[in-house]
């Protein structure tokens, strides 16, 4: 029997239900749907940074990667990264910001894979990402 | 080699293609997509519960539920659990629906990480849910 | 410390991003959503098979499958099948093409489970399909 455990960063809001912001059991390490909210701040309601896509995509994997960090892991144990856009038009932009974060995070390995769609979120959001890796 | 089972609760319609409600192989259990329909009943043609999303999202979980049974588990194994709402504003019920929920499940352990995103889907389905296990 | 491994076919078009088509690392293998791109060819643009559904879907599988076969592995591997369509309107068709193309696969186990939703996706794209295996 391994326990599952949760991975609870200290910069991230509460999540609005009983839902963890990541959970590691045995070598599996599920990151739940993160968006760019700025680190929590006690008595402020979570807001995302901004204005744009950018800013808002960067704090949504810097959310990602402190859960990972949380869990012993990090980008190089991640296999899947799934992307959500609101809009069509910003899969140029998405792309390049990736690659370009992506390019900066001195992987040792190949990228993990990729899914983007395009959905609705609520309002102000444009971007939301989960992630899933195995460790070791 | 280990083998793949698949999970058929008796209380579920059969699919509408070649795929599996639930399946196993080694220590993880995936489960399908699930709506809220009613438990099948010969002869009539798969509907959900209604008239709400709270009664269609208790049904969902019911089914899923009985799909991680099928397999030896339970919820305290779920790792990941994917939320597909049709409309932003459901978003609030859900969550309060959802915190109830799994209060009410005993778990030993934290919750499962959880995605939630806006999508279509078939006409009269409110809510999807699909769920990743990891057992043991 | 198990090597993580990039799965890329030779057929494939170079994707647009920092991402892989297909990983591996230990037993588990992750093919990213798949299009109906055609066969990449030097100096042409990546252009996904058609006119219709069936067509561009057979093509998706087809790159799904070159995948799992990059990683020594086959849709009797596979556990979960996510089907992202556009059109709600495609979903019987889609099942229709789905149970005829598995019944032709010679699985000798179950299917896998399956999550569809309808979502967006760049112009010209009726359907992305990604997938989760667990080998051995």
């Amino acid at each position: 029997m391994t326990d599952k455990i949760a991975l609870t960063p200290k910069t991230h809001t509460t999540p609005p239900a009983r839902f963890s912001h990541g959970v590691k059991k045995g070598n599996i390490l599920q990151v739940a749907g993160q968006v760019g909210f700025l680190p929590a701040e006690e008595g402020r309601p979570p807001a995302p940074a901004g204005p744009g896509l950018r800013e808002q995509m960067l704090q949504t994997l810097a959310n990602v990667q402190a859960i990972l960090e949380e869990g012993g892991a990090g980008w190089d144990d991640v296999m899947m990264i799934r992307v959500y856009l609101t809009e069509v038009d910003h899969f140029a932009e998405m792309n390049e910001i990736y690659d370009a974060y992506f390019g900066e995070q001195g992987l040792t390995g190949p990228p993990a894979a990729r899914t983007t769609v395009y959905v609705g979120l609520p309002a102000g959001l444009l971007i939301e990402i989960d992630a899933l890796a195995v460790l070791g």
